[in-house]
């Protein structure tokens, strides 16, 4: 196929960067999230420098095509699924350093470099860079910016948008946008810097990251702690931080969850029969503070109601738990496809959430397990069902949805970490009301006034729906 | 006097939130920073409510009047300074704590709080309100917002906006955005909170603010240590960020600082003959943590050639530094009046930008004393002038227009934590380039397409140069 855009991205990109074969471009037409609606992209792109970034944007302004965004595609919200005809803008093959600088404690980064691969060499240098999604062996750090990725560092060192100080952008006319600095502070102009994390693609194409790096913490304690009911954990988590304790990790898993992961990893995590959810909890502070830290969170656990609490300083032990922890998803697979929801609650909320995701379980008849970042209130019910039923999808839909209601009515918000995408357009829509939706649409046509950038993501541009998104439903 | 619009502004506020006796207007004219322009405002309004905001909002729409939101006036860069003709917005009226929420760590605010009250009140909860700017005991939280303040604390815990969970903001339109949430994570559509913050007024006017608080730290031990060049001092503060030592506070003082302080308290800093820079560096991680941080930043400064080296777990002996460090601008009023500019650099380059200081000082022929945040690069030359010669003001600007490049020079920002506000406009533009003002310039457009709020602060709306804005000068 050839077409004067296509031939001006082939002149721009050569013939490799340049993919039209449908089954090939099948392989970036959609992220992890089942429910999103994606489209057949006219063409997938993947320039290797700022240059070809800038020449795509602008070929792509002339003829009116909107670009998607993505990295490597391990999104939950279809933020980077693509629109039938648009171009996807893979940013992989831009994946180089370009700079590690240990005395201002800071790296500079392409967007395609893997989470992953940024921890490992920034370790050789005693530094740490916190953001650690569930897919850190497989994302980028351009997704990660996009959707202002969390993961289980939160509860001690937020998320990824805490570590950004500076980003090149190419924005909608194909000009280079520079923002922040590589100094720790500065406050000379707008948080554009900001605006960009977490504006999932619609707003340009992170081309450069400068990111802040954190001293290499101490390897952390553990503790686990086994409750025989909900409402116990949550209380402990409550009185954790009432107690002022700041641990590095502290995630919850509720009985489905420990019951899926002890048949998937064929092992015993000690958590007794009755047990209705178990913490897992760490201290990276070191020596005698990481002892103070672990005991406390003990005893707040066993004064809770903890039926059994138990501190290791064994490495392989904490690892294993944490294996655990990240295995669940993997592991529901014994009972079927799953579909993981995203919903933020104040701390003190979480027994209420877990205790209403029982009864949406009840409800749809379907099995839900709830995993979470217990430390900072974002957890993942996960709805297990049968892919190969309509009728099941259709109940786990139901349930997806009656999960952020749940979470937005005990005072949080629809989405802790995932994002929007184009499955919680509707849902954006209701937390931030119709002044908060106006805002955004005027930031939007500000900086993107063709709607190039990856449209009806997020939120329909305007109430007419021609905005060429693939599908009517906000909600998948 | 009396005009439509005065009517309308005393009809929704009572005669007592209407001031418009020049006299008394003139108190609310302008901030601290001497160099600024100001103007004679048309009326001071000090609304007592959000639903007040908004009717002040709206009437000035209605009669194209601008409005200059303040709080208690401390700022350095002229932004809350007023127009000729316009209204300024003062919300030190709204200064109730809504909110202190100790199980999830937040509280709610209204603008008019004053820092320190809201720290003193939080406190009593075992909760901490990190943002600390020199002006904590009178400035206000709105204030802090709009500046996105920084203080001594943000070596380990940030600038305001690292604080920031959510706002209410009254809009161009006089509706009421609500931007954020109450938990601790969340990724629902952009980050309007942090676009606010920082925004100096040109966005919209911050009527509530919802505050992350940390626990209260440890009762803080001391390191004390005196240089003899300031390339050691600069040379030990690189080695304390690459040995990944995060001190709760880091503060140096230049040998005129020095001088001035210990003139003004009549007390020894101990510093010793010859001192040419004084390092004071604190650790509030309690305990042994605490001790063997101190002993790691004792044993730096020492390798790094420090003359004296000293450490103290006395509170008074701590505080007594402290106060010295907070006390020099006052301190250098006995050499004449004082303008502190605000610049941050890369934490590798801040002996560079002292001894850049000592030239820059030595051409104008006027004294420079450099004090400053050393552990994030923040640095506060301070130039002292006669203000009643005309050359020798005119000097000073000079300084403080060469430190600003100097900074740059650096890899640095030309603002740290004062702002942009009327006296680096132009410094703004030179820092991020066409590509960054025209973007700054869409994200204004967008938000406040009349131009009401604050307008030629941060930058020019045109180029024209008929924003209204009472001076053409960008650097006072």
């Amino acid at each position: 196929m050839s077409t004067p855009l296509l031939t001006r991205l082939r002149s721009a990109l050569g013939a490799d960067g340049v993919i039209t074969d449908p089954d090939v471009a099948a392989g970036y037409q959609r992220d992890m999230m089942p429910l999103a609606p994606f489209g057949a992209p006219l063409a997938v792109v993947l320039p290797r420098a700022v240059e070809q970034v800038q020449e795509v944007v602008r070929a792509c302004a002339a003829h009116g095509v909107p670009i998607v965004p993505r990295g490597a595609g391990s999104g939950l919200s279809g933020a980077a699924n693509a629109l039938d005809g648009c171009v996807v803008l893979v940013t992989t093959r831009m994946n180089a350093i370009l700079e590690i600088d240990p005395d201002n404690r800071l790296a500079v980064v392409e967007p395609g470099v893997v989470n992953l691969d940024l921890r490992g060499a920034v370790e050789k240098h005693g530094l740490f860079y916190p953001p650690d999604p569930s897919s850190y062996d497989w994302c980028t750090i351009g997704g990660n910016l996009s959707t202002n990725a969390g993961g289980l560092c939160c509860v001690k060192y937020g998320v990824t948008t805490d570590s950004v100080l500076g980003l090149h952008v190419v924005l909608a006319d194909g000009e280079l946008l520079t923002t922040g600095r590589r100094t720790v502070k500065g406050v000379a102009g707008y948080d554009l810097t900001k605006l960009f994390v977490g504006s999932e693609g619609t707003l340009g194409v992170i081309t450069q990251a400068t990111l802040a790096l954190r001293p290499l913490p101490q390897a952390p304690g553990t503790v686990v702690a086994a409750f025989g009911s909900t409402g116990a954990a949550g209380a402990a988590v409550s009185r954790v931080v009432r107690e002022g304790i700041v641990p590095s990790l502290m995630e919850i898993m509720d009985a489905t969850s420990i019951e899926a992961v002890e048949a998937h990893l064929r092992t015993e995590l000690g958590a007794g029969k009755g047990c209705a959810a178990l913490l897992i909890c760490q201290s990276d502070s070191g020596g005698e503070a990481a002892r103070r830290e672990l005991a406390a969170i003990e005893q707040v656990c066993l004064d809770s109601g903890a039926e059994l609490a138990h501190t290791t300083f064994d490495p392989a032990e904490g690892q294993l738990l944490l294996t655990a922890r990240r295995a669940v998803l993997n592991a529901l697979e014994v009972y079927g496809a799953w579909l993981t929801d995203d919903v933020c609650v104040p701390r003190t909320r979480i027994a209420e959430l877990i205790e209403g995701c029982e009864r949406v379980s009840a409800a749809v008849g379907l099995r839900i397990a709830v995993v979470g970042h217990a430390g900072d209130g974002n957890m993942h019910p996960t709805i297990v069902y049968d892919p190969t039923s309509a009728d099941e999808l259709a109940r786990a839909q139901r349930a997806f949805d009656e999960i952020l209601a749940l979470g937005l009515g005990l005072g949080g918000t629809v989405t802790g970490e995932h994002g929007v995408g184009k499955i919680k357009r509707e849902w954006l829509a209701r937390e931030i009301g119709p002044v908060g939706l106006r805002t955004h649409r005027a930031v939007k046509a500000a900086l993107d006034p063709a709607g190039l950038f990856n449209p009806g993501s997020m939120f329909e541009l305007e109430r007419r729906g021609t905005d060429g998104s693939p599908a009517p439903s906000d909600q998948g």
